[in-house]
This record gives structure tokens, sequence and C-alpha cells, in this order.
């Protein structure tokens, strides 16, 4: 499938919405997709069951913190730079790039990679939302190593990471994205064909098309984007989905610490809501509590959302006064096994709560 | 030449001296290298001159925090796993193997990994002392690309850093090597035969033996070591030396800060010197200064010395109380042209003051 404007801005939209608050921007990605194009290039997206089992699939990404994206815009060259590393490194061509995350901006960059290389892009990841954490990886739960590992900037500086295990490469390149300037873009978890079968998300690329166009569809419609939304999600592998909070935004902790947009939103309930709900940030949503009972934790979604337009709104972007619905979402069951929450589960970001599903929560 | 147990011993306390407080306690680097022989390893030291234009070698050291180190001992494998994967990447195996600086510690971790690989070791070094950053290395000034560079650490973790400059290595590669804890493993500066005769410091080895040698004799003759010293500097490279300073240690402030070790040193003077002498550090002493006035600066050497034992003090082992003799010498005039001073002179450390050679401060 050859993607077209429109499906972009579907993307962006779709992608902020898995991105639950992290992923960056997705504009940005945007705006560098629609770059390409008017350039002539086009952008590929497979289907990862078209995958040869002994194919080469090099995923890209931005890593870093959301807040430094929006200021520090890449050329595109990066994550194509780190790919050509890996390449190297391996000594294979790439048959096809794919996401690492679905979320926000990385959800774009391989449409980039891909359309500058003329190399497809698998429709699927391996955290089939956004985590800003490299480990975080369906991947690394079912086996993948993510090194070697290619971290490129806008200078022309790589490099490569050999790591032990998944969380020494994060650890490891982390320190590097952080002395790059806060974001870098990055080649990880090179796996073949038959990998990207047994351990990716599938089809969660197309699915972020689909979640935008009947938001978009919604509003032409003058129907309720959230409504439609929810009633369209139970024939995706995100079965259930709920509004768990609207109000109205009126406070905002933010930081870039350690290479992470860290932070804490408040809202304050509208009707039928009362009390506040508290949003706990690590360039993603991770919990949501009213009166610290939980009311939706990671891996789930937790996606805030403009209560006008249904815009779904990143972390960066949080601002006092805006009026907000927050929507809960459960993830695919591969997500959700133990091997995946003792990788993505609550207890991984310090939480002392442990996962309960969004459905039972209800 | 085949090194012996009595030269090791002399070798870490002249590197010690050239160290001028960093470059890592020698005591640990001769252990390791004592222990090579044991195993019946050797370690053959060669001239520069010897080697032939179109050779490969590969110099390897710590990188990190002096601090650290004392605390987080080296099994010696991990240099060795740098300089394997620089050969790996570079596609050829290292004809010999160089300490990238004389002081400390890293004049003995290339002769650990020589010995374990059966490789010499140059008799040479790019920086003819220690100093803290990457790029302050004759090597770098001469034209040589310290990338690519890899940094390993004791649990197997590699990190191949190939930056635009040596600059940017140093900075990047430092983010690692916090992460690894705070020091870690290197081989960088790769370079011909040709280029180690144009760039190196020559036969720095031999002489911080000789060195340890003109300490011990004196000792064993009765006479004073520091005088004995003073008098053979000026057959080297090493011309000219002086007492700067005579007192004891009042005030030892010492933080291990952003990977280095970074601090301050007072002295109250002992007659005939009066007042106090103010030290600044970072991993080595960079200035010394009695009441505001500079006594000596970088990149001249500024080694404390017990006055008693006449024993060189690293950084990480100045404490309150100790009687220490200041002695300031100059180094060769390949690290004072005005290239040189560009990388590691009195502004690369945020001094104010301009170089000015020792013998010109006396």
């Amino acid at each position: 499938m050859k993607l077209n404007f429109e499906q972009l801005g579907d993307l962006a939209v779709g992608a902020a919405f898995l991105g639950t608050g992290g992923g960056g921007d997705p504009y940005v990605g945007r705006l560098m997709v629609q770059q390409c194009i008017h350039e002539g290039c086009e952008v590929e997206v497979i289907d990862p069951q078209s995958l040869d089992d002994d194919s080469l699939v090099i995923p890209t990404a931005m890593m870093g913190a959301p807040t430094v994206l929006v200021e520090k815009i890449p050329s595109g060259q990066e994550a194509v730079a780190s790919l050509k590393r890996l390449e190297k490194r391996l000594g294979r061509k790439a048959d096809a790039t794919m996401p690492i995350e679905i979320g926000g901006i990385n959800s774009t960059i391989p449409l980039v990679v891909g359309a500058r290389l003329g190399l497809p892009i698998v429709d699927a990841d391996g955290m089939g939302r956004a985590f800003p954490f490299l480990e975080m990886e369906t991947f690394g739960v079912y086996g993948i190593s993510g090194s070697p590992m290619a971290v490129s900037n806008e200078w022309g500086d790589c490099a490569l990471i050999e790591a032990v295990d998944n969380r020494q490469m994060e650890w490891l390149s982390r320190a590097v994205a952080i002395r790059m300037g806060g974001c870098a873009y990055i080649a990880e978890y090179a796996m073949s064909g038959a990998d990207v079968k047994r351990t990716a998300i599938p089809n969660t690329l197309t699915l972020a098309i689909r979640i935008g166009e009947v938001l978009r569809k919604a509003h032409e419609d003058h129907q309720n984007p959230i409504e439609a939304l929810l009633g369209f999600l139970p024939s995706t592998l995100y079965r259930y989905g709920r509004v768990i909070f609207k109000g109205k935004i009126v406070d905002v902790m933010r930081e870039t610490k350690a290479g992470f947009t860290m932070g804490r939103a408040r809202i304050d309930g509208i009707a039928p809501f009362s009390s506040s709900m508290d949003i706990e940030i690590q360039n993603e949503n991770l919990v949501a509590r009213v009166n610290g009972e939980v009311k939706a934790i990671v891996p789930d979604l937790i996606s805030i959302m403009n209560t006008e337009t249904a815009e779904p709104i990143t972390s960066e972007n949080l601002r006092y006064g805006q009026r907000v619905t927050v929507v809960a979402v459960s993830v695919p069951d591969i997500m959700r096994t133990p091997e995946a929450l003792a990788v993505f589960g609550p207890a991984c970001f310090g939480l002392q709560e442990p996962f309960t599903s969004i459905e039972e929560l209800a």
C-alpha cells in the first residue's frame, strides 16, 4: 500500500492517540514524510505476513525527550545514517524497515527512512503504543536482541552499541542520546522476517491510520469523534476502550530530566466526573488516579484528548486550561502476558500498583 | 626489551610522577601486569623507531575517574575486548599496542593488553603526562583521528564511537564510561607506525621506568631522591624541573563529578616557603597558585610528592596532614606549540591564566 497525504494526516492523529502522550509530536514526523513525497519518493507499507522468513528488517526510530524534539527538528538523514551503519555492521542490506513503536513521531520516522532508501515499511511495531525505554519491546520480550544498535545525530556522529542485554543497551544508548542533545536517531532490533511475524504487534500502522480516519470522518459527519472511536476499537486488537475522565487541566508539572520528559498533570472533573484526576508521565502517560485510586495503568493506553476537537494531546503539549477527555484502552493480549508485564508493567516504572486491566477496573 | 618485576615497580612510581596526580593509581596497574608475568606472559616494550611504517598500532587505556578505579578494579580483559573490537572494525590485526598517556595506570594497561595478546608495546604515548580529556593527545594535535573508538566494561558491553572529531569522541564516550560505572576501558587512535613516529612523544615508558629507578636508587644510596630526580631530568625531553613548594596539606576538596575527579588541595608552607599553595585538580593537577599568583600551569607537570618518601601522590590519595613537596617540570617542546596549547593549554580547562612555562615563572 502506497501512503497518500490524507493517510499521513490520519496516521499523525492515530499515532498520537496510540502514543498515549509520548513518542514525540507526530506533526513533525508528518511534515518529514510529506517532504519526501513532494520530492517524488514513495512510502510503501507492507503487511508483515508478506515478508520472506529470511529477509532482514531493520527498525528505525527517534529516541529521547519529546520536549527536545519540538525544538530540535530532524533532517531525516539521521535515522538513515543509523540504518546504513547497521547494514554495514551486519554485512547485509535491509529488505525493509519498521517502527519500534507506533506512538507519535516514531510511527513516521521509518516512513521517512523507507521513502529515502526505497525500502518498504512493515506494518507492525514492537510496543503497540509508545514506551520511554528501548527494552520495552515485544521484540525483546520474545527473544530478539536490540543490539547491535546504531545511534546517530545531525552532525554525523554515530555510536554503535553492542550490549549484553536490552536493558544495558537502553542504559548506554540513552547516555549517548542525551549528549547528542536530548534526542537522537536509531536503528536496532534488526531481525528476520520470521521473527517479525513471531514477535511484532501486527498492522499497527494501518490501525493508527484507521483511528485517525474514524476521528476525521466523525468530525466531517458531525458525530462525536470519541464515541465513534470507542465504537471502532472492538473490531481491532485493542478490543476495549472507554472514557475514564473529563475535565479541565488545572496543573502541569513537566521537566526534561535524564533524557526523558517527566511530569504530572492534574485535571479537575466536569460533571458527571467529580474530584480530580492525576496523571503521571514519563514521556508517556503511565497511570491515572482519582483520589489515589487507579483508573488506568500502564501498559493499557491512557490518552488525553481535546474534548472539543478530539485531538490527542502529547505530553509536551499539555497546557493549563485545556478541556480534555481521558480515554483508556486495553492493549493486545501479547502485551499483557507475564513476560510482557515483566518488561513494561507498572513495576518497571517504579509504580507501586500492580497491573490491573482497564476491563477489570470498570 | 622484556620488562621485569623491578622495572614494573619503577614504572609505577615514574608513571605516578608523570601523571601529575591523574591517570589512576599505578599500583593497581602494576599488580595487573605482575599477574600476567606470573602466568607466563611476556611484556615486550619496543622502540617506536623499530616500527614498520605501515604497521598497525592500536593504543589502549582506561578512561574515567581515578576515584572510581580504586574501588572498581579491572580484570584486564576489558581493554583487550576494546582492542579486539577495533581490530574487527578495521578488518586488520594490530601489530602493537601503545599507551595514550604515560600517567598512572594508563602506562600499564597497554602492558597488560600486550602481554595477554602477545603484542609488543610501543615505548611512546600521546600525552607525555596524563590529561583528563581524550582529545588532549599529540596524536590528535598532529592529525590522527581518535575514532573509531571502542569502549568496553567488565560485563561484555561495548560501544563503538565514530565521531566527527576528537572532542565529540570524548564527549560521547565519556557518557558511556559514566554509565559503565565511572570508568571503562578503551582502544582508540589506531594509527600506522609512520604516524606513531610522527605524532607520539617517544620513549616515555622507559623514561617513566628511569624516573622510578632514579628515585629508588637515591633512596638506596641514602641521597635525596627529589634532588636526584631534578638532576636527572636535564638529560631527558623534560629538560627542566624544580621544587615550587613544600608544606603540609591542610585541606582537600574532592568530588567525583561528570565522570571526573574534581577538586582542590591547599598546602600550608614550611620554611623557606611561606603562605599557602592552592592546587586545582581535574583528575590531574592543573594549576598551582600562591596568593593567586601562578607558580606552574598545565601542560607543564605539577607533581605532589611525599616529602619523606619522595613518592608521587595521585589525586585520589591526597589526605589532610601529608607533608608534601611540589615539583614542577617542563614538558617536551612538541607539547608547547600553539597547536598543542590550543588542545590542552590552560584555556581548555576553563582557566583564565595564559600558559607560562615553568622556566619563565622561575
